[in-house]
């Protein structure tokens, strides 16, 4: 069985992803990494770290100080408030330029450097949320970059593709992820309980309501968002 | 006329690519950026700083702490000595897997935000040492990832893509370049003048010879190597 290496940031997908991983390689093969790139809210890594833990896999924390130089955006720059809009340029506020693309060739290089082949990724075309870097071409794309570039005969597997949110949470509940998403992050905000009414909140309170499960991250603080 | 970004190491292949940029730009549309990863020779960071003074563009040094944190590499990691020869693997000791892949998506993250879409790299693929990220191929597969990824309506140059080094140092006599090659830095072992015998020197001194033209870093300290 091939080795794989999860992309994790603490969120739902991405921990999605873990446990389709876990059940497609074995535990046994299954590495982890998450960026550490400025982020606002720590609150990603330390969720990141208990995720991990808790589905007993390695997890490795890659600094990027780049994105914080790079400047002017939502996602590292305190000053910046977070919006519920878009910006003049139809994109979120919260984009960074090619912060997909960085992401997963830093973590093709890890994978390279331990003789990994199998990277996953929790991107999704279905609510990408208008960021051109989690679309299908784009990944496919660069996963030709990176077998170029590095001489590394890789996969990029992003298994919620083109699933909807819902399609997600049924996932996650078949993959017996839903104690794991109790320990994920979502909301832009960066508070635990989550605020429930910033885009992040209420595009994942969707999906599980519309696939008829209760969030296990709103049971553990009493059932509701803040 | 559009603006344009150039990568500058400080070396010998991005300098000249500078000053075909000049050329080809015009200097008022002309931008640079050189990226502070950890390498050993600081003196790297302070020849682009010069050879940008000299060429009256402005210069932006983005960090990246990643490479260090990747490790293993004898780039950023001052206990692993430079040798003159190669690896297991067949790739030369100093590389980082991916390293180009990520300069280039940086350098594009920072084209975009600035509003430039032309990106001008040094890379090579006649001396390209073993690198897979220097390709053709390569660059192509990439400037798809970075046009879908980002939204960007870039172009990668690789002026020196398939000239051999004296065909390089030919380009930058009659570019006017020179003078800036006088402050570009290639030795592997960091020193100034260069050792003259780390596979980096050999490979600019027989570039110059074959050119027929001396190498004005050399005359700079009296002719010689040390």
């Amino acid at each position: 069985m091939p080795r794989c290496l999860v992309v994790l940031s603490g969120g739902q997908d991405s921990t999605t992803c873990l446990y389709w991983s876990l059940a497609r390689f074995g535990a046994a093969n299954v590495d982890t990494v998450t960026f550490d790139y400025g982020q606002r809210h720590r609150i990603e890594l330390d969720c990141a770290r208990a995720i991990a833990a808790l589905a007993g896999v390695p997890h490795t924390v890659l600094p990027i100080d780049t994105f914080a130089a790079l400047g002017g955006n939502a996602l590292t720059e305190s000053a910046i408030a977070v919006q519920a809009g878009v910006e003049a340029d139809g994109l979120p506020n919260t984009f960074v330029p090619g912060r997909n693309l960085i992401f997963l060739t830093f973590a093709a290089a890890l994978a390279y450097r331990r003789g990994i082949t199998e990277l996953v990724t929790g991107v999704a075309q279905t609510d990408y949320s208008g960021y051109p870097d989690c679309r299908e071409a784009t990944i496919r794309a660069l996963q030709q970059a990176l077998r170029l570039g590095m001489e590394w005969e890789g996969t990029l597997h992003t298994p919620l593709m083109f699933l909807s949110k819902a399609d997600t949470v049924r996932l996650a509940r078949d993959l017996g992820a839903l104690p794991a998403l109790a320990l994920s992050h979502t909301c832009y905000n960066g508070v635990q309980p989550p605020c429930g009414v910033c885009p992040a909140c209420r595009l994942r309170a969707q999906g599980f309501t519309e696939a008829g499960i209760p969030d296990p991250l709103l049971e553990r603080f009493g059932g509701a968002a803040a």
